[in-house]
């Protein structure tokens, strides 16, 4: 279903229900650009920490538009053994509701606009019908000036012809027009007197005995709420999805989960740590596919193969619907979490062929969300601390600015692979593949007049001398209050009132140990979730994370990424292949990556 | 008509002939947003001067798309002896023309998307089929990188498998491939040694004479010639209106002129000099029909009359166009130019009922563009130095962020009417009637705590103090060779080789002499366009520049603007009344301004 404005109230009761009735959720946004920055390889570099890379996305890619929502609701038939679908499509736009309400910005690049045109995306539906929204600060201020407007009236609070800063009082009548006033004052006087019901001239004036005039006042104050609720528009939804605590599924999210913070509770904050805690609040429990998939035993089958999974869903519309439009998009994203689930049970003992979304085999999984193009952090973990890989065998490196990559690998030609991630014209870092080479290349390099050569310590060295806020998680995570700020939490409790320590419950770390994850003991990542206490060798990892530069911005703007859950879908056709099976049949599915990450941690 | 992308090659004959035959051009554009700055007022204060209020356009408002241009070409038929009109409307979108074309990102504010849409603006048609653009840096570098490309072909120039930093010669062929690469060459050279004509594989390899290589790469030459014009798109609409060095005439169209300059030949030069040149150099000849109204004998007859003035002019086919489609706006600008022309013939002996845009009795108006809020500075001044009022009944008052403009009044009350201009939460400009009181009021302020008063001078050379850069217009205006920055001139030469020194010949100053303006010699602004030479009492002036907040801003958004155009135009159907007359008739609009700035120059 597509829903714009005019639409739109009508039909929130029964998105309500299907919130309420699903198993799980899946969303996609389409926003009006991606990135504002100079230039993609500047903002996404590889060796970001998730810290960087948040501030980074928050400061170029939070002044698009979010124009179009997709909510996708999975309901599991017990019965027919089958998932139920529902598909909603949100065109989305702040169109102003007063003369005082905020003149909304927003930037459009037009590589994103094209794109989207090129896919028939109905801009009519954003700018002319889309659904307006309020995010939390918004709201409360709206509600507060009804709430005083209403108590004028009701006599309790100030009256409205006293500006606050001049002398109180009553306004006083300029002399010219007493005359008038007066023979006004005097209508109205006899009126009151009089048995006529009311007076009409420019101003009405009715007399009202107390029941009317209660029932007139709950009248207004009904028609105030609808305005009210009509302002805050597809806020609601956002609400209703986050106050379900349902799973909320998504391909690679992390710009949807901002943007959808962004716009509909509150600015995002400046700090990665106070982001985390509030999409903790707004989502509780969050999925990303593009993690899943990129994860063993998901990754090793990358084989494209067309989506034919649709057997035993119900089907999206594709008559009237279409790819890239969000509704869709979180459709396949659902479809593909299902196989991909499915897929966890066959490893069991003995094996099941339907996986609930409530199961703890996915609980690995749950708040972590897939980093793009960072090379040895493949995720940034919404509920509790990141990874922190040592970078003992990264170089940073400073040279003139005509340098270009082949004069690096000249440079480094003795060291065997390198990896090469740009900073900046003159700045680079550089992954060697041997650690006892590292001492080696900053030695030969002391010499050298047209390059300087560090350690990755010592270029952290530098860079925390030249930070002020060097805030850190604490050892035990959330418990620590110091992370609440203020401002924060109250956006939290207002949301949902959801104690902070209850969300220690969700952290798959501690859970693991009852877990039935047995199968995929070996899965590389659910080992080293928690780097202080598990240090082992990965393995396969390398690939699931060295993006290529296309896939980096560009999986919103080419089909490739929708290529990869194909494949995840196809799964759900043969669920009992092993991995084992899968590796014989694509033996190039186990090939590593250009530049393995060493084995130093 | 319409035009997108589609038919938009197929019909610039028409458009060129349309240019080329018209009398004078109408022009309005539509953009995605007016300011982008945090207030209005702190954006447009009515003691700008000139060149601040360039500036902060250019900061706040380019960023903005303009992404509907129309125009509306009048030719005056003198065997029918009435005005033949063309109207064009195109919709424009930077769509990228190839992977390394810029991605343009634009600005939208939601109220002027918001208000376009209630126009029934069609958005689909500006972001899937506008017509794309360059400006002139970005056509060069493309034709460069075609010839560059062709010279290559030809032997001219680098191979193309020569990186110009890396070690010249050709590329090594690996052991590996060597095999590969001999076999290929052996069936090269047995194909150029046989009687066959081609050999299909991977790669079609054709024998041809030299005849036929040089029709293959003349019909190649042609095909990126027109894949050039067609990149260029829309700027060629521009640049034949520029080469046309016709009359342009719009209505408050200083936004417009700076964002065609932004969008289709330049990003704007920092400093409003340079502006001027290049505007110059653009459009020789521009007309601004919101000054023209807001003058006398125009502007006293102000009185709200509904458009029926489209006898005798080819109308608009109002069936399927809309007001506020760029296009329409440009005929009714075009009509009430046309009004307000014939109008300045009634006070001609004889009286003549039409005047051509050539006529001399438009000169004061040329390139003279309006100067919304500005109080006493009506218009920018493109082809000369700006008129510089001075300012010595204003006073700079600073104060706590608590004041308000009531407080202002109160602390000035012994002083009559003020007028005051908001530069920011502490500090205003406040006017005063009288020339007299400016010291009176700096005097009584020495012993003030809360508040600080100074003359305008005294701010001014603090401000100075803190601007290093102070450039001013030299004596003698255009003449002086310092204003022609290099990258300005040649952008202007680029465009269509017209000297600097020709310039002059446009200013209006010059020629008023010889000029058969008799009937309104005493409008009042003609007289004082050169400051240096006539400081005379000014009536009248007042009203037509303290335009009203709303104005302003939402001239654009209102159909206020359009109103002033209906009344104007309305003009056509009494040519023959008096000044006089109008003024008996409508008393009001005589009427003083609520402030009157001070008779002091």
């Amino acid at each position: 279903s597509v829903f714009v404005r005019a639409d739109f109230k009508d039909s929130l009761c029964p998105i309500y229900s299907a919130i309420e009735e699903a198993d799980f959720l899946a969303i996609d946004g389409e926003f009006s650009g991606i990135s504002d920055g100079p230039s993609v390889s500047a903002l996404t570099n590889g060796m970001d920490t998730p810290g960087e890379r948040y501030v980074k996305l928050r400061k170029h890619s939070m002044d698009f538009l979010l124009f179009q929502f997709g909510l996708c609701t999975f309901r599991y038939d017990q019965s027919q053994s089958k998932y139920l679908m529902k598909a909603f499509n949100f065109y989305i736009f702040p169109k102003p509701f007063s003369r005082n309400s905020p003149d909304i910005k927003f930037i459009c690049q037009s590589s994103s606009i094209d794109f989207l045109a090129s896919q028939g995306f109905d801009f009519n539906k954003v700018f002319r019908s889309g659904i307006p929204y309020l995010n939390q600060e918004e709201e409360s201020q709206l509600r507060e000036q009804y709430e005083e407007r209403r108590s004028q009236v009701n006599g309790a609070g100030t009256p409205s012809y006293i500006s606050p800063n001049s002398c109180k009082g009553p306004v006083n009548v300029p002399d010219e027009h007493k005359d008038f006033i007066g023979r006004v004052v005097e209508k109205v006087d006899a009126l009151l007197n009089s048995s006529e019901k009311s007076k009409e001239r420019f101003i009405q004036i009715s007399k009202v005995d107390e029941e009317e005039r209660r029932r007139m006042e709950q009248q207004k104050y009904e028609r105030e709420q609808e305005e009210m609720n009509d302002a805050v528009g597809f806020s609601r939804v956002i609400h209703a999805v986050s106050k379900s605590g349902k799973l909320v599924v998504g391909h690679n999210m992390l710009l949807d989960v901002m943007h959808t913070i962004h716009q509909f509770y509150c600015s995002l904050p400046e700090e990665l740590d106070d982001f985390k805690e509030v999409t903790m609040c707004v989502f509780p429990r969050l999925l990303d596919t593009k993690l899943m998939a990129s994860t063993q035993p998901f990754k090793a089958m990358c084989v494209c193969v067309p989506l034919e999974c649709s057997e035993g869903f119900q089907s999206y519309d594709t008559a009237s619907e279409r790819l890239h439009e969000a509704g869709y998009d979180a459709y396949i994203t659902g479809l593909c979490f299902i196989s991909m689930a499915n897929y966890l049970g066959s490893f069991l003992t003995p094996p099941r062929s339907h996986i609930s979304a409530r199961s703890k085999l996915l609980e690995p999984f749950y708040n972590k969300l897939f980093l793009m193009r960072v090379i040895d952090i493949p995720y940034l973990n919404i509920s509790g601390p990141d990874l922190q890989p040592k970078r003992d065998h990264v170089l940073y490196v400073t040279f003139p600015k005509e340098w270009k990559t082949s004069d690096l690998y000249q440079l480094f030609s003795a060291f065997g692979n390198i990896q090469v991630s740009w900073l900046d014209d003159t700045s680079a870092f550089v992954s060697l593949s041997q650690l006892e080479q590292v001492q080696i290349a900053v030695n030969t390099s002391q010499y050298a007049e047209s390059y300087r050569i560090q350690t990755y310590a010592e270029y952290l060295q530098a860079k925390q001398k030249n930070t002020n806020i060097n805030r850190k998680w604490a050892e035990d995570g959330w418990a620590d209050a110091s992370y609440k700020s203020a401002g924060m939490t109250s956006t939290c409790s207002r949301a949902h009132n959801r104690s902070l320590t209850g969300k220690r419950s969700l952290s798959p770390t501690q859970e693991d140990q009852n877990s039935d994850f047995t199968g995929i003991a070996d899965s590389n990542w659910s080992n080293y979730s928690n780097p202080e206490t598990k240090k082992i060798k990965r393995d396969g990892m390398v690939g699931g994370c060295a993006q290529t530069y296309a896939d980096v911005l560009v999986s919103r703007t080419t089909d490739d990424w929708l290529r990869t859950l194909y494949v995840s879908a196809s799964l759900s056709l043969s669920p009992h292949w092993s991995t084992q099976s899968l590796v014989k049949m694509y033996p190039q599915a186990t090939q590593t990556g250009l530049f393995d990450v060493p084995q130093v941690w």
